[in-house]
């Protein structure tokens, strides 16, 4: 596979047209989500999958009845965490310790560090924080997504507070923050699905500063 | 290539050897950035590219003397648009026709519906929007790097003030959000090039919710 082709086959999917993407191509994209960069490695983020068509149906009017909530299978929500606690960061070093052999006294120096990242800033400042995480897991997924030659949309349009609610976020810690559809584009009712690719001029958007 | 076998091999690399990227690989990571999805596809960024050392060198001090900016061979610099004028929405939808061969009046709605977008936003939340796409594109272009198996760190740890100073980066109505050095490992050196990949474990990241 091409990463390029890839990237450039992929666009925002309007419509889809209700074919069901098989588990284990939503398995190497929930993988690809697993192995995303983030900020000290923390991870402060939670994903959640649904592919149930009534909860989906329910979750619709809190994206602007999106069509491709309930015309794709399977609606990806990224949630980030509300604030990030010592705990979950003690929870991080014994998950480093297990996997590396290594000792939590050899990750002290670590832990502190992120302690002083995380507690210098205030709760607001942490969840954005971990918002902007969450959005380098949503570019890996795209991306995996359009490897696997599946559809996906990417969602900010919805109403956090609603999808927290149907799903009982904030009572888990956690607060959406972007949204994935997959599914099959509906090539005959998406204006979008021949439309060309647009992108700002390669002399625009890169800047070589030398 | 295998997306989950670059996913795997990749990691925030700490030191470098020194070694080269090739133009044609960092011209492919630039296209895979330029290729990224972003909301209502405006790019609100600037990509800066640096190879030059004396500049990397400057630049080095603002990230707290971090090695990889010296001992990679490249330095990408992602910044945020300051504020998103009505000009820049009127360049981006003359950007649309042209490439699409549509009318100005055809995308009278989705410009109305943009600027509502942008103008319902504080310049604060405009920012962090903008910057929220920012790392859509790092996601993105850290893929691209590990399919290319060029190395990557990903970097928020300088101080955006002191890049734009030196960068003059305010006077083009940019700010800069995050960094990513390319380069090779230096594996006698880089006491992470052969630890494993901690991640968290599946069944906490990932909620089924069916």
């Amino acid at each position: 596979m091409n990463l390029f082709d890839a990237l450039n086959w992929r666009y925002a999917t309007k419509r889809m047209n209700g074919e069901q993407v098989p588990e284990e191509k939503v398995d190497r994209i929930l993988d690809a989500i697993r192995l995303s960069a983030s900020s000290m490695g923390l991870q402060p983020y939670t994903i959640l999958t649904v592919s149930n068509e009534d909860l989906r149906k329910e979750l619709q009017p809190a994206a602007y009845n999106q069509p491709q909530i309930v015309e794709g299978s399977h609606l990806i929500i990224f949630a980030a965490w509300d604030d990030i606690s010592e705990e979950q960061i003690d929870e991080y070093m014994h998950n480093i310790a297990d996997v590396r052999g290594v000792s939590l006294d050899s990750l002290k120096d670590f832990r502190t560090s992120l302690i002083n990242t995380v507690q210098s800033r205030t709760p607001d400042a942490r969840y954005e924080w971990a918002a902007r995480q969450v959005y380098i897991a949503l570019g890996t997924a795209l991306t995996a997504a359009a490897v696997e030659r599946v559809d996906a949309t990417p969602m900010e349009g919805f109403i956090p507070e609603k999808v927290d609610e149907i799903l009982n976020l904030r009572e888990k810690g956690l607060r959406s923050v972007a949204m994935m559809a997959l599914g099959y584009r509906d090539e005959e009712n998406d204006f979008l699905a021949n439309a060309k690719k647009v992108r700002r001029e390669k002399k625009k958007l890169i800047l070589q500063l030398n």
